[in-house]
């Protein structure tokens, strides 16, 4: 009767409702980290992406390695790229930190074009391994005022790299930028990731590239602030 | 009486309705050696990037370098992005270049993305150094069909980049990219390059990296073809 029943009743594969393979900026700080843990959640196959292109803090990099073996992706990618010898940021050691709380406009530890350069380089991998998605980290609530940040320019970008995605133009489906925490609260994306199981103490938030987080940034400010919103100790150690 | 007249006529100072600065992307190519030209006549200070990203034709960069020294650029930057650690293509050297002639659809030539990729680049770099205008050679007309070379592409890379940058943001101009070849036929742009006065014996279009262009790729095809409906010698020398 058993043997019937079983079929009878179609087996129901959660994989089938799952996105095949996508491609995730991962940075390895939390933003991405979450982001990363709801991809995997969505498809079957990751292919993480980081880039090494000259910031201060190296050390998230690391962490990026260690988040990728954590979640065990198909392939893990460290490129480098001398963003420093292009552009100019505090975060590219070519300009100060800036420590005395959040201000009005665009601060200096803006890389001009970073995500849209990461973004296309995304594209490019995805393109090759055949992913259906690119997942980004990007956060338009509890940032820094980024204008690369913003569901505008995320939206515009996914326009113009299909436009040049040989998938799309040979009439296929194309390939989606996915941003989800993009309309979250730093404290409801620390929330998901403690629910996805996201392990913070490999995450790296400070922009200063110390050995232990500087809790003066605007990071570090913002990451702390969320952290006690939710009563959670964050796993990492600050210097002040 | 000379010298009131001279009081009286206002100075009229071209220089007054150039762009004064932009960034032009120069690969040391043919199309981009044109471009760099173009804009040398519409713009005062100019701004040369080349990318090194692992093409087998490393000779163009060379070319680069040369075309950027005769005209008197203010800067020229090379930058090295491993390319081909990430994407697949037969310029970078994980492929076989074809040589039987144009077919159909997109080639393996084509690197995903390229395109995209650099004029984030050059965005990034024009957003330092306060360009209104970044150029760029591509071309839709004789081409090898590549997705990024077309004006939908460029428009709407132009709107995403811009919705990323710091000026534009805040109120200002923005930077437009100008691609002033697009639309014009082979035949068009060595004829006015010859005009011009471009040293198309300091450019490089073959694909194969040879000491000799190879002569059978696309891009040499569509090069001698080029030159042969001007009437005009091709300065380079051929291997067959």
């Amino acid at each position: 009767m058993q043997q019937v029943a079983e079929k009878v009743r179609p087996k129901i594969d959660l994989g089938e409702f799952k996105t095949a393979r996508a491609v995730v900026l991962l940075s390895g700080g939390l933003d991405s980290a979450v982001t990363t843990w709801i991809a995997k959640r969505e498809c079957i196959e990751l292919y993480a992406l980081t880039i090494l292109y000259g910031q201060r803090h190296k050390k998230e990099v690391e962490c990026a390695k260690e988040l990728a073996k954590e979640l065990g992706v198909v392939e893990h990618k460290v490129l480098e790229l001398p963003l420093g010898e292009l552009t100019e940021s505090s975060l590219l050691g070519n300009r100060e930190i800036p420590t005395n709380g959040l201000e009005e406009g665009i601060p200096s530890t803006w890389v001009p074009q970073r995500n849209a350069i990461f973004l296309a380089l995304a594209f490019s991998w995805a393109e090759v391994v055949g992913a259906d998605k690119v997942y980004i980290g990007v956060n338009a609530v509890d940032y820094s005022g980024y204008p690369d940040c913003r569901p505008e320019f995320v939206s515009s970008m996914d326009n113009a790299l299909n436009l040049a995605s040989k998938r799309f133009v040979e009439g296929g489906p194309g390939i989606q930028i996915v941003a989800p925490i993009i309309s979250l609260p730093k404290n409801r994306i620390v929330e998901l990731g403690l629910r996805l199981g996201v392990p913070f103490s490999s995450t790296w938030s400070c922009y200063s590239g110390g050995a232990r987080a500087c809790g003066s940034c605007d990071s570090c400010r913002i990451r702390r602030r969320a952290f006690l919103d939710c009563g959670v100790e964050d796993p990492i150690e600050y210097e002040n």
